[in-house]
């Protein structure tokens, strides 16, 4: 591997790996571009070359995860093979995640704008189109059809949903059992695209099974 | 009236007036508490006496807009001879005034927080307490029953849902009309819930009806 370009890849992973240890420490909020920078050792223009801003380094880390997840799930059920299973098993490690590791949990609280739905935000990743895609495919091998618009208006919403549902549990002000959740904030979109609900309730259950029998610990300690 | 009562309401209602004529001129983001301040007239810290801050502004001006079209709704269609109907009515009023109102647009776009849901914020007017509670006896007089933690459930989501969508519609993003954002919006919950599609078509449609009867530009132009 070329030297430079390792150098950069160590530089933006001791920037990443800082962060979470200062916002582990102090919270999000109670923390600078300028703390990061100098806890990893960079300049704050090197910071800058590699991150947009102080939002784009959370942005990345969720991104990151994201993907972490969707890979995970792509894994253990090609979405080919069981599109429904695969998806239901990315969110439902992922809701997991932010139930039960603090890190993640903190950071999502802090800094995401509150419900931004991916529609709005620059999106590095991507996250809009896949999810969209899967949505697509999970309806179409189901039977139904949606036309285009239709199909963006479920992503939107079912992102919105899911993070003012989670955001509400995290804060206290919604009683809802992981379970409980991860059923809600499928269910209303998986219903209204008209596929059958007994699929759905099997399909569920089994990612939660699938998605509670990982060792969150490890998942989360590999490097992004 | 007490005199100084009758001065206080008329101190309060210039800065809102103030507040939308510079909104209209310059857009929210671009006006300080002390431009709204200086135009009406008022010194800051009496402004604060009135409002919390800037946002608490924002707020009371979305928060009137809401009570008024509520009201439109229950004087048309009493909450407890169809509560369907009329809960439809006020939230076919309430959007269509976001979609055409250049004022209420600018402010909604600007001023939100995106996607806050109401159990998040304070609510001065116990706006998700009234929703909640219409939901709670449309959902009963159609035979469900929702335990309290998913029927606040379905209110912090139907909230997330319509500001997404219609943020995104305004925005340029989703091509969805006025009439499929409307069913878009509020077929999920019913659905969810187990309340038939045909009825809900029917009141659908017919709330949508009314809605577009009302002539918006003496509706908006009353006072708060």
């Amino acid at each position: 591997m070329d030297m430079v370009y390792k150098k950069s890849i160590e530089t933006r992973r001791k920037i990443l790996s800082v962060t979470k240890e200062l916002v582990l420490q102090k919270g999000w909020n109670n923390i600078s571009v300028r703390d990061i920078a100098e806890l990893a050792g960079v300049k704050n223009p090197l910071l800058y070359y590699y991150f947009r801003n102080k939002q784009g380094i959370a942005d990345h880390i969720f991104g990151s995860l994201i993907l972490k997840t969707l890979d995970y799930a792509e894994k253990e059920v090609p979405f080919k093979d069981d599109g429904m299973l695969s998806h239901f098993l990315y969110v439902s490690l992922y809701y997991r995640i932010l139930l039960e590791n603090e890190l993640y949990q903190k950071l999502y609280m802090e800094s995401t704008h509150p419900f931004d739905s991916p529609v709005e935000n620059v999106d590095e990743y991507d996250l809009n189109y896949m999810v969209t895609k899967q949505f697509d495919e999970i309806i179409k091998s189901y039977g139904a059809n949606l036309d285009n618009a239709t199909l963006k208006a479920y992503t939107i919403s079912a992102f919105s949903v899911a993070t003012s549902i989670f955001r509400n549990i995290i804060a206290g002000n919604l009683e809802l059992g992981y379970k409980e959740a991860m059923f809600f904030v499928t269910r209303f979109w998986i219903l209204s695209a008209g596929i059958d609900e007994k699929i759905f309730e099997e399909k569920m259950n089994k990612a939660i099974e699938m998605a509670l029998q990982v060792d969150l610990e490890s998942f989360v300690s590999d490097e992004d």
